[in-house]
């Protein structure tokens, strides 16, 4: 599985911010080709101390990195960025989107 | 599904923080109490231009919240956690780890 992650850092007006993103961005994203799976948190909590360093984080999964630059080039995805820079402007935060390939874990014990 | 993220900066020295990453604190990770899935990614590539901005980031994934609180107490959380803190300061790395539910987003065309 490959997957683009979208971190949003903290908005300065976060009903807004909220508003916008269910009705609009997030629907926009659900339109993208090759999405296999759409993955949205609304990251409030933080391990530990403090506040969390995020507003919040999604996952676009894609088959492979190929299923991924095939969407790049699609109007909706497209339409999803472009919306996501006139979010930045009016909600004044920065979007971060890494990406690579996802492996799992294996679960179990620790055994150094 | 509640999500514990663990959002890596990049290291000053990537073979050796992959050597440990790998070998050492993601077992201890995989050891946690409660721990559904733990997804890996090596977030080496970006959408559009630029580089990545983070080198890593991790999902843990819970139950629920209590799940979660409830895993931040075991000897295993508390490993892996100072195991960390030892990373950042060998590495000079900064680790995030917001947390929240997260939900699906319904895939489909979109429809203002």
């Amino acid at each position: 599985m490959y997957k683009l992650y979208a971190v949003w850092t903290h908005p300065n007006d976060v009903d807004a911010f909220e508003q916008h993103y269910t009705s609009v961005h997030a629907p926009l994203a659900a339109a993208i080709p090759g999405l296999q799976r759409l993955a949205l948190t609304r990251t409030s909590d933080v391990l530990g101390e403090g506040n969390s360093p995020f507003h919040r984080i999604a996952e676009l999964w894609f088959e492979d990195e190929a299923a991924m630059q095939a969407a790049a080039d699609s109007p909706e995805l497209q339409a999803a960025a472009e919306d996501a820079g006139e979010m930045q402007e009016r909600f004044g935060v920065t979007l971060h989107s890494p990406a690579g390939l996802c492996v799992d874990q294996p679960l179990g014990p620790y055994t150094p």
